[in-house]
């Protein structure tokens, strides 16, 4: 037994000096050991983790400090207001839809939402109409929404108050959200953007624009994902529609009247690191990405994926050209390259079957690059080929009980064959793709059981079944 | 203009080297540096800054290290379960009422409860009831609940579903909460503590028991307040009667889905420090700090109240002696003996108008003590002495609406001496003593008016009143 876990544990994945293509933005340090201030900041971070005492400000009601910090913050991007987050972007979303929406109100969603904005919608009491992702079937993944159900949902919907809509995805792929913002400000109707990865965006013209620049009423991301901010801080950005009154009480009830200054650091220097350096830096990150990609595609082991590739999709608009997905051709598995990269010394972001997922910054250096490169030379793939999705079908069921009312109610499990008919007392979802096949409260009709046996009989992981047993109310 | 506000205000203070007498509980990094593996651990501090790979653990489903560090904390502390928070005592305040209550239900809730409280009573739409404070007049504070009222309001009040109460408040003084769970518990009430400072209680003898140990069903302690852990750190203990799934699902939607592993890292090192050295070092600490009360009392510039001129009061039932209330004698103001200290290199927690709030811990050396004791000898008050509070009636007024009505309405502002009548917008707080007189929903009848004016005439704060005008319903 281990007298400290936590620390030991640490201490031995860093021991591996694994070479960072995964969050945080700071890649181990190298953000901050880039400049002088950053240096001297960090030289100095257990000491600067002091409590509000005078000369310094309270984020609560800032008006020293760190109201000039955020005052730089929304200058950069542009907003009318913006706000620095150390509970990340989960208490941004929850912010954002506490203070724009009202119990009861219909709200258009993704189907595959982040967790803390399926969270906000059972707290909020809202209820959600779902927007159908469109899987890619040569990637094996949800690449971005359905715009055609988007536009026709929005189209049979009366009194639908907002949309929370994800720009871009964790593959860094970009919906079309100027044209969702479009139609849905001619139907007066706010568009809430959960940006999480996307806070380097529009810093230059290589990468995408921001969701604050195309016009999105509140927008919340990340910083720590891609920027060199510390894990667990985030920005949240308002346009002129928002209630500054309403935001101001949620950010705050959301976030700890004790806030790390250390995290404020790390956002304040993020955000100069930006002005600074961002625009030419990300300039020759992305360089440096798109000639490793041609030469890791030359080598026919895999395949990173272009973004002249996903331009052919009507729904999607960009891609991020400083994320790579590594598609493993349908003959492995990207959790096992993964694993292979891991073993390489090369530590990525995130997999699933067919892919794996590359965070790169300017703080990736060509050797960083080079490494990648030889890792992938090498690479057979022992794994059996990863599984398809293609016959899962995306119908959405029909609601019985909102979110907020199945949360509350008495569960049971039964078994699969027995479901029919029952009402789902947990969210069901298949990997891949990773989109719920039923949420907590819907209709099970005989098509979702043919469905999940489907998914089981394939191998693939159903979150929510166990032992072919499912919760129902 | 600065070009990092944050970062340079925070260089600047820590540039004045001052001793720490405030929180956070490592103070300035000593709680680290003072054993080996705190050495360790934060020389590395931005190296373990890492997002959730493989061989670490997720906060949000704990399965390995970070469950073996929950599972040591539970044991240390005698609880059924507990949790590490990353978002501060605020996240754990929320997720305990969210948890334990639901819309509609009445709950008795101090009338001075943390903001977290109020905000959570606001967002979960319960009806409070308050106990009055107890204000001491020779001192000038609210040093605990008002035990008669508690005890009649739980007589006259039934489906009473729970108590939220502070043990001990920020003055280290401890309400006799043995009292209060006996009470509660015989009418099947359950209990929620908000012990924010209290987290080190009961590592010894010399220490209040803490709260967990007195039978409480659900307690929240900051770590960061007093022990060895970073700024905006937290425990989360749960007792038998908690419903586990409903806890796991509100702690984790009001916590960051990228926690920081340096916060978590924090909190199993405090856990290893309290359960190492914890005894040892407090019994040291609290001699020292006996030892120098009596010095510095000795020399009549200003008083450190000792526990046992508190214990003649029936409400109160310990006192922490890890914290100095520092008395000015009536004869000058608090808030200018915290500056004086501070002029003199000694960072102080909280001043009020009578009193100066210092935390000690066990990473204070005597030269820290020597120090004050010179600087407090050579004290002379050059400010006027400070307003006294004993005309303030605590009459509680009526609840026209519920808080979480009263925040949804339009408000807009009158001039005091109209507002007769009307109700109340936000919470009207005059300092000293700092016990809402009116809170957001209640009537404002000609005796609040007057209370208000009094206050105002005597020059005290009032926190809600701008320009003799007030906000209303």
């Amino acid at each position: 037994v281990s007298k400290l876990p936590i620390v030991e544990g640490l201490m031995k994945y860093i021991k591996e000096k694994n070479i960072p293509f995964s969050m945080p933005g700071h890649k181990g340090g190298r953000g901050f050991y880039s400049t002088e201030e950053g240096k001297r900041l960090f030289k100095s971070i257990i000491d600067i983790d002091i409590t509000e005492v005078d000369g310094l400000d309270n984020l609560h009601s800032a008006e020293g400090i760190i109201a000039e910090a955020q005052c730089a913050l929304k200058k950069l991007y542009g907003s009318e207001k913006s706000y620095f987050l150390v509970n990340g972007s989960t208490s941004g979303n929850l912010a954002m839809i506490f203070s724009t929406f009202n119990e009861g109100d219909k709200i258009i969603v993704e189907r595959n939402c982040h967790r803390s904005i399926f969270n906000a919608i059972i707290m909020r009491k809202l209820k959600p109409i779902y927007i159908k992702n469109l899987i890619s079937e040569s990637y094996n993944a949800p690449f971005s929404i359905d715009m055609e159900h988007f536009l026709q949902l929005i189209e049979e919907h009366s009194n639908i108050r907002g949309i929370v809509i994800t720009y871009p995805n964790y593959y860094g792929i970009c919906t079309d959200i100027k044209k969702v913002i479009r139609e849905a400000h001619k139907r007066d109707i706010r568009v809430l953007v959960d940006s999480a990865h996307g806070a380097h965006f529009g810093i230059n013209s290589f990468l995408p624009e921001s969701a604050v620049a195309l016009g999105a009423d509140m927008v919340v991301m990340s910083a720590h994902k891609t920027l060199p901010s510390m894990t667990q801080t985030a920005y949240l950005h308002i346009g002129k529609a928002a209630e500054v009154d309403k935001v101001d009480f949620y950010v705050s009830a959301f976030t700890s009247t004790s806030p790390s200054y250390p995290l404020l650091a790390s956002l304040d220097y993020a955000r100069f690191y930006m002005e600074q350096k961002g625009s030419k830096d990300y300039a020759e990150c992305i360089n440096l990405a798109n000639k490793y990609r041609t030469k890791i595609n030359a080598l026919d082991n895999v395949h990173i994926i272009s973004k002249e590739e996903l331009l052919d999709n009507a729904s999607v608009f960009d891609k991020d050209e400083s994320r790579y997905i590594i598609n493993v051709l349908k003959r492995g598995s990207g959790h096992h390259l993964l694993s292979y990269l891991r073993g390489k010394g090369i530590q990525a972001e995130m997999s699933d079957e067919n892919n794996v997922i590359l965070i790169l910054s300017p703080f990736n250096t060509e050797d960083d690059f080079d490494a990648l490169y030889k890792a992938l030379k090498n690479y057979t793939s022992e794994a059996k080929p990863c599984k398809h999705t293609k016959h899962i079908s995306y119908k959405l069921p029909q609601v019985v009980l909102q979110p907020y009312e199945a949360i509350e109610r008495k569960k049971f499990r039964v078994l699969l064959k027995d479901a029919e008919g029952r009402v789902a007392g947990e969210n069901i979802v298949p990997y891949p793709p990773g989109v719920p096949l039923l949420i907590a409260g819907e209709y099970i009709d005989r098509e979702a059981v043919e469905m999940i046996k489907y998914c089981l009989d394939n191998e693939l992981t159903v979150l929510g079944i166990e032992n072919e047993m499912i919760k129902v109310i």
